[in-house]
């Protein structure tokens, strides 16, 4: 794993966090000793990526356990649950820690919950080996491909999720040029993307969200690969905003859509993208950059987190289990198992 | 014409151009007294749109005229045409004040050069009239509208070609609210049309460009109105960049695409789009925001600043000579006359 400063330290009595808002200027530390300073990392985007967030509840989780109570840790969960709404991530993770520690005397519960929390975030990693290597198989040498927001190692434990499959096929020979869109309004693309993509050499070039299709009349690219943040039952993809319209240019285009996803990311309780719930964040986050004004005083705007690419629009879900080809209900069903 | 803040003044001596890449938040006004500070205050933006550009350079070329030669209005001329490729109305200004002046004796240049000038720009005020008044009669009543850049007052010299249909309409009771598309990388969307729109009370929301795909999709949307640098004889349109990205998404909601631009704005000796030449800005202005850095240091970026959208994605073209309708080489022809 190409990760020279890592981005999460589990030290037991505290998580440490890389806070990513700051990137790539500044390399700043949160420390999180309860599961509400967690809560609040998570929240203000401090992390985030969804797999990235499932591991941190995890240790969030972990850290409410240190108090050997069911109620400390019913309250973590709650806090935690409420902190993000979109990514599923978030919900199992805490919800598997919740169960194990049904069948956990009180006085084990920081050290079995320590003990899950760590092994949920290697899982996460090893996922992202196993679907970097399933995904890179699906592209062509030398493809040139553009890739949304950052689903990257700094979204997960390991490689990441789309970018983990460019990192698995730029090492095949199969990537040979990323365009990133800087994905407005939080930049994740040209503050994390760029960043982790220009630390390993991997050509690559920035362009507005807008630009993606222009870019795919005038030359060739040969796929777009994002991440997601839940995954309905019939497979379709809720993601960063910005998602679908990219979806839909690409379909214009007849240029392959993949989304890159552990299982832990599919929600089969909601049947399709209409029953997740897209957060709507800040208008100031539109309003402003780094603080600074850049629309009229008293201007109004709409600030959605998210958006939901329907599956039809989907070429492929890639995940640890396998390639979900073509994707609908019935192959995500088979899949999940 | 609802502007309480002058955007070119006409000094005969002068062209007082307010500086566009200060809205909102300060008022500053650049004085250009030869062609060549008007091709300069074109090249860096200080003033924009393409009917504005074909204004500016007219005055532009009334201020070579001062100097009663040939030789000065050839390479005011020269200049001028360089400053920016796209936008076929400052081609067309410089040509036609070119072809006045070889009928004018040296003597009388200052003069007919600066009537010709200042008949110029009242035209297009009232081609915006007239644009309006048809562009509205296209909407339902209480439309909800999506526009991206800034076609509007600030691009004209009227009411604005897309923002004069908006202006009008919204007086009709046609237009209940408009969404602006913020508009990546120069923010026109944020800076510009928000500003025109919110000091006339028209009801108006800031979105992201990436957000438009996922608004078609949760609210009723009942048009996409945008102006254009340039349409090919075919029909295709040539507008800031966003904007064929924009339509493929309307034409998959089955949104209606209005193109609202003057008989200037077309360039019948181009076939299509693809002859249209796209200009590509600094890779900087989408490395920064503002002047603040929002990628990695050494980070690579593109800057198309316009895109084709080809004509079948456009449902109409509203121009001070009647709508076309369908959109294509035959139609275009016959209003063109």
């Amino acid at each position: 794993m190409a990760r020279p400063i890592p981005h999460i330290v589990w030290k037991r009595d505290r998580l440490r966090v890389l806070d990513q808002r700051e990137l790539p200027r500044r390399i700043v530390y949160v420390d999180c000793r309860t599961p509400r300073e967690v809560a609040k990392a998570i929240k203000d985007m401090a992390l985030r990526g969804a797999p990235l967030i499932g591991c941190a509840a995890a240790f969030g989780m972990a850290l409410a356990a240190r108090r050997r109570s069911v109620r400390a840790l019913d309250a973590a969960a709650e806090v935690l649950v409420k902190s993000r709404p979109t990514a599923v991530n978030l919900a199992h993770a805490v919800s598997a820690m919740r169960e194990l520690a049904r069948s956990t005397p009180p006085a084990g519960l920081p050290e079995r919950l320590a003990r899950a929390a760590e092994r949920y975030y290697r899982d996460d990693l090893s996922f992202n080996r196993r679907m970097g290597v399933l995904g890179a198989a699906l592209l062509p040498r030398g493809a040139v491909v553009i890739t949304h927001c950052n689903a990257g190692a700094l979204a997960t434990s390991g490689i990441g999720t789309a970018l983990g499959v460019i990192r698995e096929a730029f090492r095949q020979g199969r990537v040979a040029h990323v365009y990133a869109d800087e994905t407005r309004p939080y930049l994740q693309g040209s503050r994390l993307t760029l960043w982790e993509l220009m630390q390993e050499g991997i050509p690559c070039t920035l362009i507005t969200d807008s630009m993606a299709a222009h870019l795919m009349k005038v030359q060739r690219i040969d796929a777009v690969i994002v991440g997601s943040d839940r995954i309905a039952a019939n497979g379709d993809v809720c993601n960063k905003i910005g998602t679908y319209g990219l979806a839909i240019v690409a379909r214009h285009h007849r240029v392959p859509f993949y989304a890159v996803a552990p299982t832990t990311t599919f929600d089969p309780g909601t049947a399709d993208g209409s029953g997740i719930p897209i957060e709507e964040r800040s208008a100031k986050e539109v309003l402003e950059l780094s603080g600074i004004p850049i629309a009229p005083v008293g201007a109004r705007a709409r600030h959605f987190a998210f958006d939901v690419t329907p599956a039809r629009l989907v070429t492929a879900i890639v995940t640890e289990k396998g390639v979900i080809r073509p994707v609908n209900a019935a192959r995500v069903k088979r899949l999940l198992g």
